[in-house]
């Protein structure tokens, strides 16, 4: 769901240097921040194909027009995609019986990374504006804190009832019956429904199963694909490891600065994202309704 | 595995001031420091019970030698738990045929907040002292990072291969068949075998079942408590939410920061602990040998 952020970066390198080679070594870049995340190299293709048969010197007019168009198309799929993940927290509220919905996400698909209402947030800001009780348990989502640094920020700021979790703690509250239902974004998903997301999320998953609360993953048709046979299939990233041994954050002075958090000396490993089995996944919420994961691949052929 | 600093800390304290007032305070202050953790409560009581019927200025010398007497058995059982645990490893070792055994562990049960081995790191220390190859994945822990701050200071200090990993990782690791073993601690056990370990254990428990990875708890027997059925009469703490919103560490000069990585405004939630039920657990490596853990309650009888 980075589409429009992918396509307006590449725009606004047009604007700047217009030649097939500086486009093309933008694109690039691009497409190396994000391999895992289909939308983003979906957004780069569509835009450079539509830039490659343009002259130079009308590129950067094309460029915006293309970044606008994927803009708007993602808007109205988060909107949607917040309408059918709606009718679930509907139906939790009524069986809550006025008691707040207890909804738990993980990493971080909200409207900072993508446009509009986000992804896993968007049932979220429309449940609220539904005036349905909700309470939102946010996982901080280690080692980036994407969960309490800004899914937790959106939500506060839009007046949502939330509380952040170190990333282990989610487990307890499901086995104690304090969460109603998982809502989380997704990177990519394989044809099969296997889900590609924020380091962490299978463990989730596993302890949603474990205690019978539904895992549903909100996610525009544009992450699947169909070429990913599975979740094998999908190479996981590896980042830099001193994210893991320092956190990033704001000093009493309210100055960013990075401190170590591990011992010295020692090393790390950082995949970025994790496979959770489409077995775990009780529904993806896409932009055209609810998909049984397992029929992922056939939805977008 | 904390009998031996409690009792010390009670030794120091009688020596500071020896009246029936100060030194009941004392033992309600340690006792409150970790309420689950049966054998903090059960070394200040066997302390107290020595100290209550002795004059005061006896106090010092007694107090001393009940905690000299508590370490030296904590030390014995440390030792035997990681004898123990050792044949698990060195089981581990001939499959793995010259590769290393590649153990994960959660949370903290080192020799830094137990004495002279540890119990989770008991078997790893062995182990490396007999020269098997190893590397240890080291789960950071949040929020108290005890992990990455203390487990992997301890093991990189003995010169065994560690990596840290942010708490969401170890699930994605095991599916790719990347680890051999789990160990952890744990602060308490019931007499079902549910285990109460530092937050995020009941996740790992999960991704290990999963993917058919041994999950073993070191754990003296101590720390079993016969007189709590299962996991749920065990009560959960909740410490200081501000531990979620922050992370403590050192800048760039070595001084220790503490850093607010979560949103301002924000709340959190911060259960220390979680239940990980029996049926998750392979066996309990005790300084008796392992144990079934549903045999757990029927052994300290």
């Amino acid at each position: 769901m980075v589409g429009a952020t992918a396509a307006s970066g590449l725009a606004l390198a047009v604007k700047a240097d217009a030649s097939d080679a500086a486009m093309f070594r933008a694109a690039d870049g691009l497409r190396a921040t994000r391999p895992a995340v289909v939308t983003l190299q979906w957004a780069v293709e569509r835009c450079l194909s539509v830039l490659a048969c343009t002259k130079p010197d009308e590129r950067p007019k094309i460029a915006w027009a293309a970044a606008a168009d994927i803009v708007r198309e993602e808007a109205a799929s988060n909107r949607s995609i917040g309408r059918y993940g709606l009718e679930l927290i509907r139906a939790m509220a009524d069986r809550r019986d006025g008691e707040p919905v207890r909804i738990l996400t993980h990493g971080h698909a909200g409207r900072l990374t993508t446009t509009h209402l986000g992804t896993a947030t968007a049932p979220i800001y429309l449940g609220h504006r539904a005036g349905i009780p909700m309470r939102v348990l946010v996982d901080e989502s280690r080692p980036g804190c994407q969960g309490s640094a800004l899914t937790a920020w959106e939500l506060h700021r839009e007046g949502i009832e939330c509380d952040v979790l170190a990333d282990g703690a989610g487990g307890l509250l499901m086995q104690r019956g304090d969460v109603d239902l998982v809502i989380t974004g997704a990177d990519r998903v394989a044809a099969n429904g296997d889900v590609c997301n924020h380091i962490g999320t299978y463990l989730v998953a596993l302890a949603a199963r474990e205690s019978e609360v539904p895992f549903c993953v909100a996610v525009p048709t544009s992450m699947i694909d169909p070429d990913a046979p599975d979740g094998s299939c999908i190479p996981i990233e590896h980042r830099d490891a001193e994210a893991v041994l320092h956190a990033v954050g704001r000093d009493d002075d309210g100055e960013s600065r990075r401190v170590r958090v591990a011992a010295d000396g020692v090393s790390a490993l950082n995949p970025t994202f994790d496979i959770t089995p489409a077995s775990l996944v009780t529904v993806l919420i896409t932009e055209r309704g609810l998909l049984k994961p397992d029929t992922a691949g056939r939805a977008v052929r």
